[in-house]
């Protein structure tokens, strides 16, 4: 299996050799930075991370008797409470997260970081915290960017996080029924590597997918970018193991089942607040013989929905679906150098598209399917007034699918605010969302009379609605870069909410989003998840500060 | 609105004229009533149900108070304990439902049957009942074929059959997010109504569809027979209001959300065990422009059924599946009489498929999408050694396909056992399911030298596998015919879940399967059920004979 790559402390890609300022010029095109200086009022200016050795940790308050416990428990090599190993633990993957750590600041650093190796140790391990008071944190690829692994504790109890590295094999693969059996640690790519050898693959291609583990996918109810075609990672998943502080769950029953309320559905989006998944079983399918991605433009924002909602009404949508707004798609030609970049704009303008919406869509599958549903779909798009813009612009967007949180580094470096946002809502209330969420986030972070930069697209489509993506970009307040942020975020979130959009479509609750749990699910949800906690984890050691509000 | 059939109150269909000899004849053509009794040992024998007024009843043991409030809160025409009422609300219509009906036993019927006509009134209803003890047991279609009516109280505290026939209205329809909001009450035909005026359709086509209501299939975790296509009825909900004791959940999302565990799917399945289903937002989806119905056959059920996986696997199976095994085809063939189902016996032993099992296979969809996938899984099976027989057979089955329980009756009335059950397991133990399954079955029901006729066909299928439907036929043991069928039911869900299959399918759980629930999803899953159920309904009123074991 090929070697993985590991995630710097302070960011997503490796730090840049200098001061920050010659990382961000190589990212950005010179035509993209004074579009952003004029639109943000932003002047490009090195904002670089504090070194790591500067960031601030206390010591770990693990308990001697308590190390001494887990490492007779996983043996001496499995249980870390030095520095490098607690930093690199240190929360999640979100902007306030990378903000606090490149200010110094790891103040959510576990005390210990523990690496079981099978379900039963890792039961024993919830079993042993459980009694001991010790909080858990799961840890799988560490993408979260919402909070999910905030480790905050009401009761301030040591916590340790959990590495799941150990359990990241493949297990077992039945190819007649299309499942795979795998453990919580295992990435994507060496997933693919392992199926791809049998001429299979799973394809659930979210932007973290270089990281993030298969456990932490199930744990957050992830989607990938193919997630229309081939469905949301829960959809992929026939069954789980989760160990719990009371007990082993084995939950899933392949293919399907009327036996009862939906067990494994309370697994899938836990969180980590009811337990460790220490085992997934996934459908797998055939590697798809033929694919194509294909570039589309509309004139507006509106046209386009209109028949992203068609296409998904007669079940015509492709396996990746990727509508821009104007605001994206301007953003996004200036980001391509190039001659053909610079051709494609000119096309644009000359069709009257200059302020246009870019659509992707990429189609997998049997050749003559493929056709089929792309001539169906094609017909159904001009009828809506799109305009095809061949592969080029198809494949570019699937070359580039990871490339935006490297490059979200290198806008930190240079003084930006960045950070994106999503929900999903459906297809009649899906307007009404894009709308307040992005007045919201512009009216928060309007600065010196410049307006934010929001920037949109539907990705992942149902028959019922689709979900939102929202970039935002805008010149950081480096006095309070924290507090700027969190306003904005209440003030969308509150606004997307009110509209008819959902809590999360794909990134979770975390402890970014658990504020507004009970708007999502109303106070008695929150108490049934409560009842459930209360059973399986009754000292309340499991993620405590994810999830569920206080 | 048309007029809505009612269910007899002894069987499905109505009673036949006479004493039941020439309701079987004209029912079952002499060639199979011959082949039965040849292989049975059967002799076909009247064995009519007593009139219904001589069905023994108790007196109603609801409290004089109780319906006072009762009636306080629906009104008077809202609560009944007539004779009549209770009787029609007496269980459900499983063999074991049917034969104590037929014998006059009508002790599952409830005190009382109350008809709420909105969620608040059911929510009051259910607050009244969990404070003064009474028990409640929805009612939607009355069509359980898993004792999900038992209304058995280890308590014997009064029982309340709620019925939702006041609550069966299409409350909404959001056509650009293909979403219908329904109350629980509403059944197929009348929702298809709707639909149909709008170019729209539902398309969950159940054997139960002229009765059960969509509240039911909700409850119970239904799947149509187009489910290989459409999905089960789980994935075609949106989202449901449930009434519980504790006060109203609003559960679901569209399109789809990660904002934590799913508490949709503990609504879905739990069988009147929380609450009661008020409320339900359903998927809908634009009338197919062209449906093919088609009928193959393989030379053996393996054969088939390597098809049917090989199908799955490339996503290439189509809306409706329903491969026969060798037992069931016999039995089919000979109960189509006329000229073409002589011919088509003909024809399939001059190609040696005299043994073969029959495939019929529906396609649904965009003309040019369904004449590509029927080329692609043509080829398919092919490869895997089907003959094509065309349309008729297709159609024959479409036809057809609500009719098996009303031909169940006419074989109750001569003396045979008939009963159905059912399971799904992976493509990969699916043989070894069958196997287990059709050999307990024979064993169990072997009288005098002849076995029981064990027809068996697969219909829904999944990439990691299908389900499997058995139909069993004996010749009744006069004297202990519920011992005789409780006996052969425990055998085959003993066998089948040794052998990896699911304890049901789309049939539920009920009074009957409850005993193996901890086989499905562990002590610690029953445990998880049990704290969501003391929350949700802490006096357990809430149809407590169902699903749970004691």
């Amino acid at each position: 299996m090929s070697e993985q790559p590991e995630l710097t402390i302070q960011g997503w890609g490796p730090r840049p050799a200098d001061d920050g300022s010659a990382g961000l010029e190589a990212a950005v095109p010179k035509a993209a930075r004074r579009y952003l200086g004029r639109e943000l009022g932003w002047t490009p200016r090195p904002t670089p991370a504090v070194p790591v050795a500067e960031i601030r940790l206390g010591p770990s308050r693990l308990p001697d008797a308590a190390r001494t416990a887990l490492i007779e428990l996983l043996g001496e090599d499995a249980v870390s409470t030095d520095r490098e190993s607690r930093l690199r633990h240190a929360g999640g993957k979100s902007y306030l997260d990378l903000l606090r750590r490149r200010e110094g600041d790891a103040s959510e650093a576990p005390d210990a970081v523990v690496r079981p190796g099978t379900t039963e140790e890792t039961a024993a391990l919830l079993s042993l915290c459980s009694a001991r008071g010790i909080v858990v944190v799961p840890f799988g690829g560490g993408t979260s960017v919402v909070g999910g692994l905030a480790g905050v504790d009401a009761d301030d109890r040591p916590t340790v996080a959990v590495d799941l590295s150990r359990m990241a094999s493949v297990q077992a693969l039945d190819v007649p029924s299309s499942l795979v059996t795998v453990g919580p640690g295992l990435r994507g790519p060496a997933l693919e590597e392992v199926l791809g050898r049998e001429g299979l693959t799973f394809g659930h291609l979210p932007q973290s997918w270089e990281f993030a583990t298969l456990g932490g996918y199930a744990a957050t109810r992830s989607a990938g970018q193919s997630s229309t075609g081939i469905g949301r990672f829960d959809e992929l998943v026939a069954g789980v193991t989760l160990a719990t502080p009371s007990g082993v769950l084995e939950l899933g029953h392949p293919p399907a089942s009327a036996a009862g309320p939906d067990l494994l559905g309370l697994a899938l989006g836990s969180e980590g607040t009811l337990g460790i998944i220490t085992e997934l079983r996934l459908r797998v399918r055939p590697r798809p013989p033929a694919s194509s991605y294909e570039g589309w433009s509309f004139r507006t924002w509106a046209a386009g929905l209109a028949a992203m909602q068609r296409l998904a009404r007669h079940d015509l949508l492709p396996d990746v679906v990727r509508l821009s707004d104007s605001d994206e798609t301007r953003a996004n030609l200036l980001m391509a150098a190039g001659a053909g970049a610079k051709a494609l704009r000119g096309s644009l303008r000359a069709r009257g598209h200059g302020q246009g919406c870019l659509l992707v869509l990429g189609w997998e599958g049997l050749p003559d399917l493929v056709r089929a549903r792309q001539r169906a779909a094609a017909s159904l798009l001009r009828d809506g007034g799109a305009v095809r813009l061949g592969r080029r612009v198809g494949e570019s967007w699937r070359r580039n699918r990871f490339s935006a949180p490297y490059l979200r580094d290198r806008l930190l470096d240079g003084g930006l605010l960045v950070e994106t946002l999503e929900t999903a809502a459906t297809w009649t209330a899906l307007p009404t969302v894009y709308d307040a969420t992005r007045r919201a986030l512009r009216e928060s972070l309007t600065r010196g009379g410049h307006a934010p930069l929001v920037m949109t697209h539907l990705s992942h489509g149902y028959p019922t609605g689709a979900s939102l993506y929202f970039t935002v970009l805008a010149d950081r307040d480096d006095a309070l870069p924290i507090q700027q942020w969190l306003t904005a975020k209440r003030a969308a979130t509150d606004a997307l909410l009110a509209a008819g959009g959902t809590l999360t479509h794909h990134h979770a609750v975390g402890a970014d989003h658990r504020p507004w749990l009970e708007r999502e699910v109303g106070p008695l949800g929150v108490e049934v998840l409560r009842a459930v906690k209360q059973r399986l984890d009754p000292n309340g050691i499991c993620n405590p500060g994810v999830l569920l509000p206080d």
